[in-house]
């Protein structure tokens, strides 16, 4: 593959492996814009939040280069896998970070453990103009094709004035036939939490072992300016999001509590 | 271990493991305040941000109990240890989480990856009062002594009111003596990345493989009122940390961009 001046470079990851449907989806979508160089790895990782990997090897294979794509294998996280491409593989730095499509939400506090997320914010980290879609439904028969859309009116968006420094967006779109899309809505992360109900179980030896399982608890349903209502009634949720994580409202309470 | 209801409930995790001198000197900290169950894992678990285990079971054995503390071992990531540990092995929601005391700085960015902040993120979204605490020092021969004045001054601040809701603490302490310490900065979270440096290597198969290395580099050296700031200056640096990540400066911004 080559890539000229001209061309977008656009690099493209997901945690739920080479093999799911909405990487598919996604960068068929992103080829469109410009050359796409694809990493990520053989099997889902799911819920790897931000993590790094530090205590093994990273390992990186070529799979597949057209004139379109390149497409890596790699053994680590979609953290991982940024960081490796933008210093190890690619010829320079990409023009976008572009993450997922996600089998499953990520709105509200999910941003915390998605790995589609982190490697959007990772991206974002770097300076890139960096996006992750996420696809409302967790059904193994999930029609990404919904997605194409609303994804090409982002990237049309972003390629007329890229996000500001530190800076990304998640963005959720909701598992409906395309006609049923009432449009974009600018949102705000919902306040939630997820309610565990660990399945605890016995091994064949007799000891016992744990499954994590549990369900979203939208801790305010009503609200109509968050990314769960707005995926509820419909829209494609955008939230802009932060890498700072400063409580920037708490700042000078907290400078009371600590000096009164 | 009898908990009576004047007791306060203190659950404790890091990601440096149970043999972690830091986890040492602050649950000895934490037992002048009420009861202590800890949490964690045999071996460390550095930069594993708030990722979740969700392929493989989990399992936690109770290791040591006596009158003061229990401790666990337990096979997961720190988030997974919260989340075992109020679902499955507390008699009831703990008063505090408190994480650390992390070998290593968690000032700045640093936080999206580190597991130490992560699980009080966690303690967090479960409304519990929670604070991550980290001594500026890589070196193996840290002394964490410097640390326990620090933190029982926190956690008096803390007894007398509670954090709001989803604010929680990141405190990074310097590796100086005590003296030397000036005091507590409240502060925000400097702007900064990580530099990769991956060390490329081959085994004895004749195959490529990398090992992550890097460093920090700190984007605004010169702000006065950033953790990375008030470190270097030998402060106590106190970030009230939102699990919030919405960049809300800019929700009017990119409502135009949508709508323009």
């Amino acid at each position: 593959m080559t890539i000229s001046k001209d061309d977008k470079l656009i690099l493209v990851t997901n945690d739920d492996g080479l093999y799911a449907a909405g990487l598919r989806a996604l960068f068929e979508v992103m080829e469109e814009f410009g050359k796409v160089v694809i990493i990520s790895t053989m099997e889902s990782r799911s819920g790897m939040s931000q993590a790094l990997t530090v205590k093994t090897p990273l390992r990186v294979k070529l799979l597949e280069e057209n004139d379109k794509h390149r497409i890596y294998a790699c053994n680590g996280t979609p953290t991982d896998s940024i960081k490796l491409a933008v210093n190890q593989l690619l010829e320079r730095m990409p023009d976008f970070v572009i993450s997922g499509i996600n089998h499953g939400s990520n709105a509200s506090v999910s941003i915390l453990y998605s790995g589609t997320m982190a490697a959007a914010l990772e991206g974002c980290l770097y300076g890139i103009c960096s996006v992750g879609f996420s696809l409302n439904s967790f059904s193994p028969t999930a029609d990404f094709r919904v997605c194409r859309n609303p994804i090409r009116t982002v990237i049309q968006n972003l390629l007329k004035e890229p996000l500001p420094e530190g800076v990304c967006l998640n963005v959720n779109i909701p598992a409906v036939s395309e006609n049923q899309i009432r449009g974009f809505k600018i949102c705000r992360q919902s306040k939630g939490n997820w309610k565990e109900e660990f399945e605890k179980r016995k091994d064949p030896m007799g000891k016992t072992y744990y499954w994590l399982t549990g369900y979203f608890n939208n801790q305010e349903p009503d609200a109509t300016d968050t990314d769960e209502w707005a995926l509820a009634n419909n829209y494609v949720a955008v939230v802009p999001i932060t890498v700072d994580m400063t409580a920037h409202w708490y700042l000078e309470k907290l400078k009371e509590k600590f000096n009164g």
